[in-house]
């Protein structure tokens, strides 16, 4: 069964398949915000990705992704975790199931903080320790750390796409930030 | 924009469409407890629906229901509450969006303590005092109100379909009991 | 029992014994942050406590308080909501105990973003919707209500005393905001 | 500073003190859950403390103990997991610092299903992932690990003293259970 969860099994829906559907459902996603944790357990770190474009322009984005037909809400972190981070970063997930908010990401501005142009997206937001070391496995693309005063500054937020910087601030506040 | 989101409407996803889309892509559900609060917020009692089977058999469930597209969490969960209890029983949803758990609904039995052999569902699950008259709307519907001694009981908790016995011991616990 | 609860009451607890009582342990309180809702339970404003001083300096507030030997967390809330917003306020508790964060007050500046000079205090955190007038019963002081937007400003935040600024950050982080 | 925060230090607030101040004003209290996860960070056992009474009687318990003045509710969640695991036990607390319930413990049965016949005494209640190897400190002490469906038989919890049997519910509610 394990095959249906990998990313390219679920081309199963055809790339045309799931366009429709993105049309017509809400799509189910989880976002990560990783973070280094000390000996206390208090954040010392938050982990952004860094995406540096085609004409060189840096976006900052958390981990994010689908979760897919049959898949763990669990799975689906620990994958999207993988795919962004690599095999070593050793991810922490809480025990609890308890997302610390839902976003949702509306395909028209202005209905909620959280945007995304291709679809109806909804969120279940976990923040993460990860305690291994963190490469990511695609081109143009590095993770940075920043600490609880950096991640706070409203310019790193607002250079957060569809609306990803409020998520950061609502992390930051969970954290006890 | 409002037609967008009554039940009805979401024929234009056709019921053809709707099958597809379910052996492909989790839904979004949501589950709501409905509840009774005294004036210190503490829990007084917990509401089943209450379903009256061709065959005379009873069964108890908690509100739930699918999240349209384009339709925040908030507004589905709204409309589901008054379809089952009424347009007069003025919940009052919380202020926070985190759901107090993510029920995941199986196709398979075993993978989780929830099951739906229609589909994979993913469902964001919240306590919702109700301060009105609760009327359901629905033939062979009623709503019966447990105290929390009664809800915990095993044997009522058993009787639910789906996993929705394990939901509601949830819901007792998060209030408190 | 009752008469355990109120304020008066607890001056059996002589002002000098609960001076020293405050140099050796921590004392535990409730922090409320009373919000207006609409009818999906979206915040629409925040509500803070004015104060006015000898010098006629405005400086804001949340509902805070002691909670008294043998009260509930719950009874200490209402009791405290009452004293600030009137008995016509109709605060609407949340039914879960969990509060939304917990805020550690220290008599030393720094070890957290909290602070009370007089005091090591411990705080339950809970946003309160509040459906009724409020008229605070104190000289000087008054409610003001402020949007989500006029409550993110770091203008507002930043002259709240004791950090309780942070503490409505992450009330606004906490309702989505 | 840090022998403000040993056990013994805190004899400076001697023991008569202490007994007065138990009499006057409610004691903070953290409670901790010891958990096994898996990779996925599904729990899979649940760890109760066993004490042998004098005369051979089995009684089980969580982690509990007081938070001392000006000490964090991290530092006290650490200290009593050290105490009571070991110091290679290697906790992973939580970087939120929401605790998933507040257990009110009271000197009068009842009032709560949490009671203590020393004091009122209200804990943060926290589930704790731990990772290394649990060695009791103590003579008379032994931890075990329950699968999640032993620790949710009603028999295990009601032999837990002071109603820990229902934070011990709540936990695996909490849990996903």
């Amino acid at each position: 069964m394990s095959d249906l969860f990998t990313e390219s099994s679920s081309q199963w829906l055809s790339r045309d398949e799931l366009e429709a559907a993105r049309e017509r459902l809400p799509m189910l996603y989880v976002d990560a915000v990783p973070v280094r944790v000390d000996e206390t357990g208090t954040v010392t770190a938050f982990g952004l990705l860094l995406r540096v474009s085609g004409d060189g322009e840096i976006s900052r984005a958390l981990i994010s992704g689908r979760v897919l037909y049959q898949e763990r809400v669990r799975t689906a972190l620990l994958r999207h975790l993988e795919k962004d981070l690599g095999p070593l970063a050793l991810p922490k997930l809480p025990a609890h199931p308890q997302p610390f908010t839902v976003a949702e990401y509306f395909p028209i501005r202005g209905v909620t903080p959280f945007h995304d142009a291709r679809q109806h997206a909804v969120s279940l937001a976990y923040v993460v320790p990860v305690e291994g070391d963190c490469h990511p496995q695609q081109d143009a693309l590095e993770l940075a750390w920043f600490t609880p005063e950096q991640a706070a500054d409203p310019e790193v937020q607002q250079a957060m796409a569809g609306g990803q910087g409020t998520l950061l601030r609502q992390a930051l506040a969970v954290c006890g930030f």
